[in-house]
């Protein structure tokens, strides 16, 4: 029974991940038919003999697997392309060229890339398709800033935001005006080709102007805006000379704003989703409906502190051991998203693994629950394993052993955890980016 | 439209309300036939002819209600009887004679009350039937302690519990071990009497020891936990005498422990969650979905702080939005139990208000998305209202009118916020609680 359940949850988000892989959906999804692209679940149709030239173009850690595969369906009808992606995460390719850039903190490599990639689709004319391959990453390997800004500047300036305390949109409007790249501003390059731009989504709530810092999608922001967020957070004094000049010459009117939604080169953008969070979902769940269990999304946007997603994804498997709600058992609830860990200790682990352990104290007095967490990209954190696996059991076992959770939870050391357990999932890189998927299974 | 899911809300909550009156609920779900005494939903039976007398006890601020249905139910059958309510929710009743007591801080009327339920169970032998009717705030309304500590001493060590910052459950493990009622004490001076106790449950998850403090409920705690949690949160010099020399006489093995669940006593006594949150998510689901929208109950076990509980709804509430689930629109999402909030501000409002407002600024570009907080006893903390329902044009309109809803935030300011804009919920004391309903619609 109990080993049945592990089996099933195996199959479960063996699925989920097996949805989400770059090469296998885009062999899925896009086709060329009589001379038309087309993508799978949109009515867009691309007829390319309109179009003289086929340039690819892209960044992030799954890109290279997303241009093999486009390479593989349009073949010779690709001039010719670049994609930058992180170290190690390049494909056998034939028509495109990878740059392999450094990732998080951008290096020279990647500014090649990026410089390679703005000239590349700045060449493209009305009578030319771009297509571009964004995943998760791709804002940090597509660095290019504005004229008047080194590479040191601009990474100095995101080190000042990210230490200042600035929510995560407000450090991307500061970046996205510093930027020839980010915020609209590789559409606007673009323009007048037709733009095809197809993301695997990172980001929750799978906001488009967020993935990769939206190089083909409209910025709301504006330099004023960006300038009150340098004085707001006291940065005024500490940012580079270059960058507080540009951020003031935009505000005094003499630089264009990034272009927004109204903006005339949007008509020639589409903007497509390939891949989130909710694919391996909905991946998972019908899985999971195959094998029996009553299955239910919660939903793809969990985000906060780990320790209160527990608390609510528990509350749903007591209701549904009680009374049946929102589904009878044997029930699987389904969710995804980017928990948070505010880390006080010296220990190992990730956002999975150690919502997992928070989730084993809570699961310990409902027989039959199982709880998983997992990051969809094999890699929880700093660690090898991409999250843990527990049961209604696991932590009188764990008791047993000698171990303490309370001291572990203390030093964030859920990895070490788990690791004397036995309970880690490994599963290796999977080269795709969706964010964490959690699974309760209430037998 | 809007005005319609108004009115669909307010259908909604009525029903829910309807559904926990104490008194329609009495009279619906307990019934005497041929003698037979039968409790609807369970199996149990009570032939009447069985016992000499019938008694009737209880405590808690709806339970003069549900003493008036059992009047009206079981008529001459009752021997005699006697409750505890709060100031001012007494009822009409003939043969159960009302103390009105004092709540939350237990005074001397409530003592009365206390020990002549206790004298009264006492009396009961195994010819007898003793039914309890126990509601929220029932533990307050029967304060007797054990002999040698006074109701004053009895009084501190629950300020002193409640300032060291322990949790509910160790205040509560003291609190039984000074108790003659609660912990099982009322189920071992009414054994060998057989005893049917009916319960409105105020508690999350419907841990019968907690309602009420459990009087006829095993206790699964000991004098040496109640002792270590004295010496743990540093109260050992500050309570009073009386209480520390009990205490330790029961670590020494003078007292007898608080009857645990193998106890005799408990063949004689069956447990019956009447009413709960449960019941009245359940009659809320059904007006919903009578009423055309996809229902569902997420969980009666909702607490931590309401602006977590909030952040979860919000994303149930967009992945209905974005892609249909769990359910598709229209949609009502349901769910109770009881959140805390951080009090930092010298506003006015209550739990409800203040998850409301916190929903209010989430919802706010989430077109079609209401939202409804409310306390099912008509009183959101010291306020007038139950709670408030807003929907995603709520906040602009507060804009409009010059809310600045961070500082009502700040403040705890909810109630002064809702006043402004109208939206507060105001439906008076409906003399029942099964804690808070959250609803969200997504049109």
């Amino acid at each position: 029974m109990q080993k049945d359940t592990l089996v099933d949850i195996w199959k479960i988000y063996t699925r989920a991940i097996e949805a989400v892989d770059p090469y296998i959906a885009c062999k899925n999804k896009i086709s060329v038919c009589d001379g038309k692209l087309r993508i799978d679940g949109t009515d867009r149709v691309y007829n390319l003999s309109k179009y003289n030239r086929v340039f690819v173009v892209g960044a992030g850690k799954a890109t290279a697997s997303m241009a093999r595969a486009v390479e593989e369906i349009l073949g010779k009808r690709i001039s010719s392309g670049c994609i930058s992606v992180k170290h190690g995460y390049t494909e056998k390719l034939r028509r495109i060229t990878q740059f392999e850039a450094a990732h998080p903190v951008p290096d020279e490599n990647g500014m090649k890339a990026a410089r390679t990639i703005y000239e590349c689709v700045k060449e493209a004319d009305e009578n030319d398709l771009v297509i571009s391959l964004i995943s998760g990453g791709g804002s940090a390997l597509l660095p290019l800033p504005a004229v008047g800004i080194d590479l040191k500047e601009m990474n100095k300036l995101t080190q000042l935001l990210l230490a200042s305390g600035a929510p995560i949109d407000k450090v991307n409007c500061v970046r996205k005006h510093i930027s020839m790249i980010k915020g609209g501003n590789l559409a606007r390059a673009a323009f007048p080709a037709t733009v095809l731009n197809l993301m695997i989504s990172d980001v929750v709530g799978d906001d488009l102007d967020v993935i990769a810092s939206g190089p083909f999608v409209p910025d709301s922001s504006s330099f004023s805006m960006a300038r009150n967020i340098i004085q707001d957070y006291g940065l005024t004094e500490s940012v580079p000379d270059s960058v507080s000049s540009r951020i003031l010459d935009g505000c005094a009117g003499r630089l264009d704003e990034n272009p927004g939604i109204n903006d005339l080169v949007f008509k020639k953008v589409d903007n497509v989703v390939l891949l989130s969070n909710r694919t391996a979902l909905k991946a998972a769940k019908k899985c999971a409906s195959d094998l029996g269990y009553n299955s239910l999304i919660l939903s793809s946007s969990i985000e906060g502190d780990a320790k209160n997603a527990v608390d609510f994804h528990v509350a749903l498997a007591k209701e549904v051991m009680v009374s049946g709600n929102p589904v009878k058992r044997p029930a699987c609830l389904l969710s995804g998203g980017e928990s948070g860990v505010v880390v006080t200790g010296e220990g190992r682990g990730g956002r999975n693994t150690e919502f997992t352990l928070r989730a084993m104290e809570r699961i310990s007095n409902l027989e039959g629950v199982w709880a998983m967490s997992l990051a969809t990209d094999g890699t929880d954190g700093p660690t090898d394993a991409a999250g843990a696996i527990v049961n209604w059991k696991s932590l009188s076992k764990s008791i047993s052993i000698g171990l303490d959770v309370q001291h572990y939870l203390s030093e964030n050391d859920s990895y070490g955890f788990f690791e004397q357990t036995g309970e880690l999932l490994k599963i290796g890189p999977t080269n795709t980016n969706v964010m964490d998927m959690h699974i309760f299974i209430v037998c």
